[in-house]
């Protein structure tokens, strides 16, 4: 089939600073939406598998799965956008469509689904490739569109960083009634923060550090217990409905089990790794508590979500780049030296 | 305040056998009904408890919480039972009946429930003691009434292994249509079974004995799975929504996450000890899946059980022994030497 060439930011290797490459992308077929790309959050998941953190990188590799862009052309089948519309893109661009989980609108668990990079295009017979780059062709079915009264760089970490809790949130029926504890403040945790309150929810942040409270507070926290305070910790037993628990790396959760109100979960969204914690299940059993985990959401659910935020004028709290320093913004995001996420202006490319 | 002395068998140390004692019942409150109590089942719980396995025994200690009897006296304030009804007792006799949990019919997650032996009895000023007795005085909030058509004995397991598996098969709403895998043919293990076959669900046995196989579908399962078996193993991928896991020691819980339904739950009922399972996160992620544990259940619930069980005619498979025997039957229970539970005919103390 015919392709085009598009500019792009990838590595051919785990060691390899990201630099511009030339990539292919395939041609427009009916159900397809060529989009210009705007702006591309920069996610956790992006640094790890550009350095092949989980031993599954195809090289090259193009991050990049929180994508706002303008569409350009259109396949002859396409129904549902135009030449123009401000649409957005997330991790998934494909997926069986045909297993309970698709038809479910639960693409995110399709055995099958097709991630925005480092996924399989069965047009191309090659991996796909992200965001770092000019523009992307997807299927309409995977296209979102963005409500137009929202910052476009704000907008884009919702595709990723928001959704990623926005799912817990609503399977766990997160409502004004509901406590609501978040662990972590990056950009998972302070969408988390701003969505709970925005549900109506009464918000604590779990964080280590005391220096955060004021920002917790302003991103829509009623609390902050400091997690290496056992008093604190011991005065919040039993309180929290949900907590939704964004630490990227290895952790203790029964600390947080002792905090869960009977019935309740904790969800773990942020550690992906191999190592995992040590469960304590007595606490559990006492008080008919979970522990679960959550991937991203569906495209129907990231779409309501797109829709809630437009409606709450909410966006993710940014620090727009521009693509060249993009292997600095990785080092920074090592250090959590970032509020509360990066985001790439495409222009720069 | 005036006591009754009744004859019991417990024991006064860890390493004592049981024997015959003499303990105190305190005298009919207003609420309180006397219990002569014909049958007792045999827990796990009684023997760790005898033991100090865990490391909270007061001694002298009479175990005993499957208990059903005739109801020999009342107070004057009773008014749901009457002298000459057959009632059971659980593993719940008080609980503080203001906190959330006692308001929501939760009972057993109440911070001040007390146990029907270890726990605190305040009239007497003294520990309660257990049904391995001649009687028994309780409040009638927690006094249990049983159907006419149960076989005495045999409804008295349902007290504590029927209860702690009806409450998660209810509380994750197993119905005709789920999918329900049992971890564990043991006391538990096999009401899990009946219960879950009652409710309609297709039910599966993990086990890691291929002789058990029979016993089980008998009991009403619709497969078996041995668990030890990575072929079967990997062809359960994915199928079930909720796994009932009644294993009382410590072992590992990934392998049976990874035969979850998205959006199942391995519920923890089995292992109450000091040791736990490493928990590996990330296929949990991948499938919204949850770990839980659960606790007996509630008065109101365990009436409900027992309701079923009469409609449905459910009772427990049992051997039924003399008090006599309690010491060897410990013995068999740790070899797990019994189908499926043992009950003290207590006309033998």
């Amino acid at each position: 089939m015919t392709t085009t060439d598009v500019k792009a930011y990838g590595t051919g290797a785990p060691d390899a600073d990201l630099s511009q490459m030339t990539i292919k992308r395939r041609d427009v077929n009916p159900k397809d939406v060529e989009i210009a790309i705007l702006y591309c959050g920069v996610c956790h998941s992006d640094l790890h598998f550009a350095r092949n953190d989980w031993g599954m990188t195809q090289y090259p590799v193009v991050p990049g799965h929180e994508i706002v862009g303008k569409v350009t052309r259109v396949g002859n089948e396409v129904s549902k956008y135009n030449i123009g519309d401000i649409v957005a893109v997330g991790c998934l661009v494909d997926s069986c469509r045909s297993c309970n989980n698709c038809k479910n609108d639960l693409e995110q668990y399709c055995p099958e689904w097709v991630g925005t990079y480092g996924g399989y295009d069965k047009f191309l017979n090659a991996p796909t490739h992200g965001g770092y780059s000019q523009g992307i062709v997807v299927d309409e079915d995977f296209v979102l569109r963005v409500p137009e009264n929202l910052d476009l760089a704000g907008i884009a970490p919702v595709l990723c960083a928001g959704i990623t809790t926005w799912s817990p949130l609503r399977h766990w029926n997160v409502n004004e009634h509901s406590k609501v504890a978040v662990v972590g403040l990056g950009g998972l945790g302070h969408m988390a923060i701003k969505l709970a309150h925005a549900l109506g929810a009464q918000v604590t942040l779990f964080s280590r550090s005391p220096n955060k409270t004021q920002n917790a507070i302003d991103l829509g926290a009623d609390n902050v217990i400091i997690s290496t305070n056992e008093t604190e910790m011991e005065q919040a037993a039993g309180q929290f409905d949900l907590i939704i628990d964004t630490v990227p790396y290895v952790h203790d959760l029964n600390p947080y089990i002792g905090t869960l109100n009977t019935n309740g979960t904790l969800v773990v969204v942020g550690y992906l790794g191999p190592l995992d914690p040590m469960l304590v299940t007595v606490p559990m059993i006492m008080g008919r508590k979970s522990v679960a985990g959550s991937l991203i959401g569906g495209i129907a659910e990231t779409q309501e979500l797109l829709d809630f935020c437009g409606k709450h004028n909410i966006t993710s709290e940014v620090e727009v780049i521009n693509i060249q320093d993009i292997n600095s913004a990785y080092e920074r995001m090592l250090k959590s030296d970032v509020h509360y996420r990066f985001v790439i202006d495409m222009n720069s490319l």
